[in-house]
């Protein structure tokens, strides 16, 4: 069999990240870890998100991956240097391909980020942007809102548009025409956060949704030779806690029924 | 010196029970535990938080408490029984006194608790009142948002007025005329919340703070003769991680600047 791709998150919303890979690369078998008893990490501080994403990572090269995606916008932030020096395979992160998506996207030069506390304050998407092209204006602000909301499936209506709204306007009042969504829960608010952009803004914005990019970016990790060709491959779900809403959040983030799928619960 | 009294969460909502029986007895020495590196506890199993509660009280032991007060809905719906068959001193939560509280302030006998999705899963307020007094209606919800709201300082305005809405009309369909706030972190919306309640109920609605409701349960605890008398006691904070915005978060709770407190980071 085909070795795995190894994926991990703080907790579910890294399955947009999943989804977004096996709809790239069908027939790759995925592994996912979801550290589900200690999410979120983007609350915590950069020692304690270092010291879980190894964790998370060995577990995963128990599986004999052939490439790690750290699926989580904190841990790619604070951990992936890290991990790059302790892994023998490609870890790639979601912040590197969100930024230069973003640099692709902008016309104006002026880039938002959305993201959590943590990824802002770690200060990650502006370097990864400026390492690509000094130019480029970045703002990066923290919607940490958009998380439970997300998590709670209110991502259209009055709630999250005020939200939204409150979040975009210091980056519309900097006249971006890019927003990054830095964190990977915000993908399902986009059409909340796109609209909400575009009416503060007066003109239409790019939205960037960095999962899309990462997936993007296998095809250049991978040589031609070790992608998956097939049948579709299989996804396995790892949790590190099995909370009683499992269903519903997996499935919002998956964007199909989670019966069916296999999952285990580990302790890490 | 006196033996303090230990008080643990899962992260630094309970610095609002902290503050409370510090403002009844504040000759009493405090040790704070907040877990912050596993916050929240409302979204885990059962199991996982049952776990997080040893750990907490046997950290808590160590400095030779007296007493040790559960400051967390979740763990005090779930892990007291364990807790008070492990401890010999007396453990008393959040729940039990917030139930107490609920009854005495109701006339209709119609009960409203707003709480973490864990806490409501957990039934441990319905329990709790029906072992009281069993003719009481109770009705329960979850309020997720009102945690991340809280803690953002999003306490008064539209966005939490319309969660606070949203949140409790289910509640006032069934015609409520008490609200047992069972979270520790919603006093800090409760402004939000008598105004929204009592508007929806087109009647005013008494909001019980469990918070409030446990330090006065503490005089019946102990004995008169352990409670300390003289100088001020001292309160001295652990956490178990040191996030950026801990200052700040911190003296929200506390209705105090955290500046010049006895602050450690530890490890469970």
């Amino acid at each position: 069999m085909a070795k795995p791709i190894g994926i991990f998150d703080s907790g579910l919303g890294g399955l947009t990240v999943a989804r977004a890979i096996s709809g790239a690369f069908p027939a790759e078998n995925l592994v996912y870890l979801g550290d589900t008893a200690r999410v979120p990490y983007g609350t915590r501080s950069a020692g304690t998100v270092v010291k879980y994403a190894i964790a998370c990572a060995e577990r995963l090269l128990s599986f004999d991956i052939k490439l790690l995606v750290v699926a989580c916008n904190t841990a790619s932030g604070v951990a992936l240097a890290e991990l790059q020096a302790r892994l023998d395979i490609p870890v790639v992160g979601v912040i590197q391909p969100g930024a230069r998506a973003g640099i692709k996207a902008t016309r104006t030069g002026r880039i938002g980020i959305l993201a959590t506390a943590g990824t802002v304050a770690s200060g990650a998407y502006e370097r990864a942007i400026h390492s690509e092209s000094e130019a480029m204006k970045v703002f990066a602000r923290a919607a940490p809102l958009f998380v439970p909301l997300a998590e709670e499936g209110w991502v259209t209506g009055e709630v999250p548009e005020l939200a939204a709204r409150r979040y975009l306007q210091p980056l519309a009042d900097v006249d971006v025409d890019t927003i990054v969504l830095g964190c990977t829960h915000y993908p399902l608010l986009s059409e909340t956060i796109h609209r909400a952009a575009a009416e503060l803004l007066g003109h239409d914005v790019a939205i960037v949704d960095s999962a899309a990019a990462t997936a993007a970016t296998l095809s250049t990790m991978l040589a031609g030779s070790s992608i998956a060709a097939g049948p579709p491959g299989s996804l396995q779900i790892l949790v590190t806690d099995l909370p009683g809403q499992f269903g519903s959040a997996a499935s919002r983030f998956l964007g199909k029924p989670v019966d069916g799928l296999d999952i285990h619960a580990i302790d890490l």
